[in-house]
């Protein structure tokens, strides 16, 4: 079916229904970040790929909201489709709300389905048919209903990850959850979040769609837990293992239900931002509205899980170490392109003791290619990588040690000095959050003009926060914090940097059409000195892989960034060198020598 | 009457009312910073003198909610009143809304008086009438009722602002203020702040309790504009001018029933933040939220205003120059003491042309007291100046070309190592922030980390903002930005900083008991160059005083730093010592040389 014939069969059925107009969000049930093919719905019933965009049809319109990033690829995908881009943000552009003001009948009908809206969007939407006196059809899915060839969920076995890699028992876990649900007053928690129920029970997937996580609600009160999910991933010992814990495993769609039968009188915690509309609407009992307390337990590493993603970081480091030597050599020889470095890099990592699988969708962009910020290479338009210019890549390694991400920008061969000038001030400005000390209860938001003040000051920037966290097995973007300078509007301020957490630290410079150039060392949060003045916290870097001397303009370095990348590269060579052989030995103390 | 005789009055009022409790808060009818003596309803009830702090009475119990600055002033001021102290944000002090839910009896009563309640604040507290089925009582002013000897509210002229100052006509911010309030689809805008009222019509007051402002609301609508105000303050020719303008003067309360009176199909304009509750409570229409539009205009001065300020830096300079030669020649003979070196200030501010009066009060505290960052010398506790450490000024002044508020902190003989350490890490900080160059966009609380890197490093820090903004003859602290690297908890998110705008950047290093270094200037929000990167800001100094070279570790400092202390010193001889005679220009010469 063409994408007109297929919002004509929405069309119909939402006459069936008598549904005016009817919201098609990107979202699956669980707000994941990145969601199965089985619920791209508005991928379907668009032809939009992109991961972030909401549709509206209706009788007579079909028209696809999308934000700057997506302009230029909305405009080629909805060519001829009949459905038209609204460009968020734009003057004069309604937003979906504004659209649906004009698009509900007075007494008319609503639709969208409940089970992949977020809560706090579809309550946006709700409130349109309150002011419009009309109904709500947030039940069926009328997509699901139209799509004939849906792909299926995948279903694969769900692990235990042994407290010798989460540092924390499930009971422990629980329990400490427990006292914050009564802490907020309320007599049940419900968890929707893959990860954070992932994190909780110390169990992980490995389903194609969510690697590590696998498909679950939750329901906790103060004594027993409920896990909605498909029994049939869960082997017996992990069964038992649940079961004296207290975990009951339940058919996945039965939360639904069960939410809807608590008791009037019950207190129920939910995350506004972490459950689908469905499920919160469908509750009857009172709501206690507060962030999962998984999210800040989870994003504050114990010292087993630092340990361990330390030791996940030396793998990977070894790893790219190897991809940089080869790269230098073999950048210009036959068949060196995106694609096969990106192969290459994939398969030292692999070498590497305990490698599952990458972490994200690596970036390799050579050349202007690297100015495309989330750039993947393609077959029909990689680019053949010569031994000039430079290579970016960026990637990373889930182990069972936890999750890596990385970035390197290589210069291979000749480089210009503007490249070599924005190399070295992209360098700085990681320098500069790296070393930075900083008082307890500052925000990433506080602290972020650390790494672009050397960019600033030469009137360079990078449209992109400097850094996210990282999960250990589960999602690579980490809630609740980040280092980022701005705070959209509409959004909470996101809490203050705590002890334990780990971020990335990744300034960069775009130049569209001429080079890209970013760099990216993970950070753990640590306490420094308590003083009169204060408790204070500063990074430890745990990323080891080196800077490419190459690219760097050392008289461009004050005495200080200078002392630091010397460090930073005895570091290296330390901790790398051990697991190389004799002349790749040789090779990396060169590249770590001081400059 | 003792305070537990004015509480017993009270609570007689309320017992015939059936007020279960009422909330006594600090504020005045029209949010303002400082409030004035007929206001004092909290202080009148409990005898706490402080400036932020809510008291609710009951029949059985009275009890005063204060932040940390005051607990120990409440502590001292509260013995023997019966009025107990719940010390804010301390484990286990409920709030006053917790409060209220077990003070107000089921169906019972809660009474405030809504014109002297912040609407927000007094929303909450209605929440509790509506969870516990009780009614509100806001109409009445029960303090004021056994308030035997209120003092009356002053009555001075107003006076008009010329355009030479002021920069823009009346009419012209009518027209951009309907623009926005038509923007919002509002047909009716109330202003019931002082600053804003203040700058929208160029007028000034002169009341002893608010000086250059004066008591009024206001309401627009298309085409007519009332102002709430005292008729007599008004002259004839401000009167004609009002009216050419189409601005009609109603008495003051009348805005009451004006307001209740708006029909209910019309849309009210209202700034949450910024009216009281019984002002919005009243109203029938239908209310658009959102900040004052004036608030905005206000804190973006055009370049006549800047021109006025820069002439008032100036000035202000002079005296502020003056000042340092006196203290630093006159410290230790006698009579020299916070005082008099207090008075000293102002005489030399008073020789300046078209002084009024100092912008706030002044702060000159000598050695540990320097450590008190709100201190106010007293003559019983003033400290005899001798020859030796340190001594701050914080002080400003209000000119018709605006208002000044400078802090620096000087060498008086011989100063210890520490406190000279200390003084050029503040003097860094400072020079960080007046240097720094930042994407437009960027809100304070981005920015403020510039400031306090030097300071961190070193783990030194300073528990008060960096900067706040400056108004033009209204309010020395003028919203809505300020640099700040921290967001308090449920306030929104500040807005980016502007061009025009001006804030103060005051770094600060305390030592309870021994000193206090605090230096201060005034920066201007500038355009710096647009690049493919985007637009940047930058920061033009206007504080033209030296800082105490007798104080700084010339080697403490970058050559950066260095770079733009010199430049600074240069520029701060060029303006100031054509002003001064030919001894004093020797001095100066010597002040500010390259170090």
């Amino acid at each position: 079916m063409t994408v007109s014939e297929r919002t004509d069969a929405l069309r119909a059925r939402m006459a069936q229904c008598g549904v005016d107009a009817y919201v098609v969000p990107s979202s699956d049930s669980h707000q994941s970040e990145y969601v199965g093919d089985s619920f791209k719905a508005r991928e379907y019933i668009t032809g939009f790929t992109g991961s972030v965009g909401a549709a509206v049809i209706t009788a007579g319109d079909a028209a696809l909201w999308v934000d700057g990033r997506y302009y230029i690829q909305a405009e080629h995908q909805l060519a001829g489709s009949g459905v038209r881009m609204m460009k968020m943000g734009e003057d004069g552009v309604p937003s979906i709300t504004w659209y649906l003001r004009g698009a509900v009948k007075s007494g008319g009908k609503l639709g969208f389905y409940g089970r992949t809206m977020g809560y706090e969007e579809g309550a946006g939407y709700a409130s349109v048919c309150a002011e419009k006196g009309a109904s709500l059809e947030f039940a069926r899915d009328l997509v699901g209903e139209v799509w004939t060839d849906r792909p299926g969920v995948k279903s694969a076995p769900v692990f235990e990850l042994e407290e010798a890699y989460s540092g924390e028992a499930r009971a422990a876990k629980l329990a400490r959850l427990r006292a914050k649900m009564e802490g907020f007053g309320a007599s049940r928690h419900v968890l929707a979040t893959l990860d954070d129920i992932a994190w909780l029970l110390n169990l992980r997937g490995d389903e194609p769609d969510n690697r590590p996580l696998f498909a679950a609600y939750m329901v906790l009160d103060a004594s027993s837990a409920v896990l909605y999910a498909d029994e049939a991933k869960f082997g017996a010992q992990i069964r038992d293992g649940l079961r004296r814990d207290g975990v009951t495993i339940a058919p996945y769609d039965a939360v639904y239900a069960d939410i809807a039968a608590i008791a009037e009188g019950e207190t129920l915690l939910i995350d506004p931002d972490r459950v689908n509309y469905a499920l919160a609407a469908g509750a009857a009992c009172k709501l206690v509205k507060h962030a999962n307390p998984t999210v800040m337990f989870k994003a504050c590493k114990n010292e087993t899980e630092l340990r361990n993603i330390r030791a996940a970081h030396i793998k990977d480091g070894v790893a790219q170490t190897r991809f940089m030597r080869w790269i230098k050599t073999h950048a210009g020889l036959p068949g060196v392109d995106e694609i096969s470095a990106g192969e290459k890099l994939r398969e030292l990592r692999a070498e590497q003791e305990g490698f599952m699988y990458p972490s994200f969708g690596s970036i390799v962009a050579y050349m202007e290619h690297a100015a495309i910020i989330h750039y993947r290479a393609e077959p029909e338009t990689a680019k053949v990588i010569l031994a000039e210019q430079m290579l970016l890549t960026d990637s990373g390694g889930n182990y069972l040690e936890g999750s890596t991400d990385i970035t390197r920008t290589y210069a291979l061969g000749e480089v210009c000095l503007e490249h070599k000038a924005h190399y070295t001030a992209v360098l700085r400005g990681l320098i500069a959050l790296s070393r930075l000390k900083f008082r307890s209860g500052a925000g990433g938001f506080a602290i972020d003009v650390a790494a672009r003040q050397p960019l600033w000051e030469a009137g360079l920037d990078y449209n992109h926060g400097t850094g996210h966290g990282v999960g250990y097995l589960t999602t690579i973007h980490e809630a609740p914090c980040n280092i980022r300078w701005q705070i959209p509007a509409g959004k909470p301020v996101p809490p203050a940097l705590a002890e334990g957490m780990v971020l990335t630290n990744e300034p960069g410079v775009y130049v569209e059409g001429s080079h890209g150039i970013r760099l990216e060392n993970e950070l753990v949060v640590r306490k420094a000195e308590q003083t009169a003045f204060g408790q204070f916290l500063r990074f430890e870097t745990i990323t080891f892989s080196p800077f490419d001397t190459d690219a760097i303009l050392p008289e461009q370095l004050t005495e200080g960034e200078r002392a630091f990348l010397n460090d930073y590269h005895r570091q290296v060579f330390e901790l790398i060198s051990p697991h190389l052989d004799s002349s790749e030995q040789d090779w990396l103390r060169e590249y770590t020598r001081p400059i």
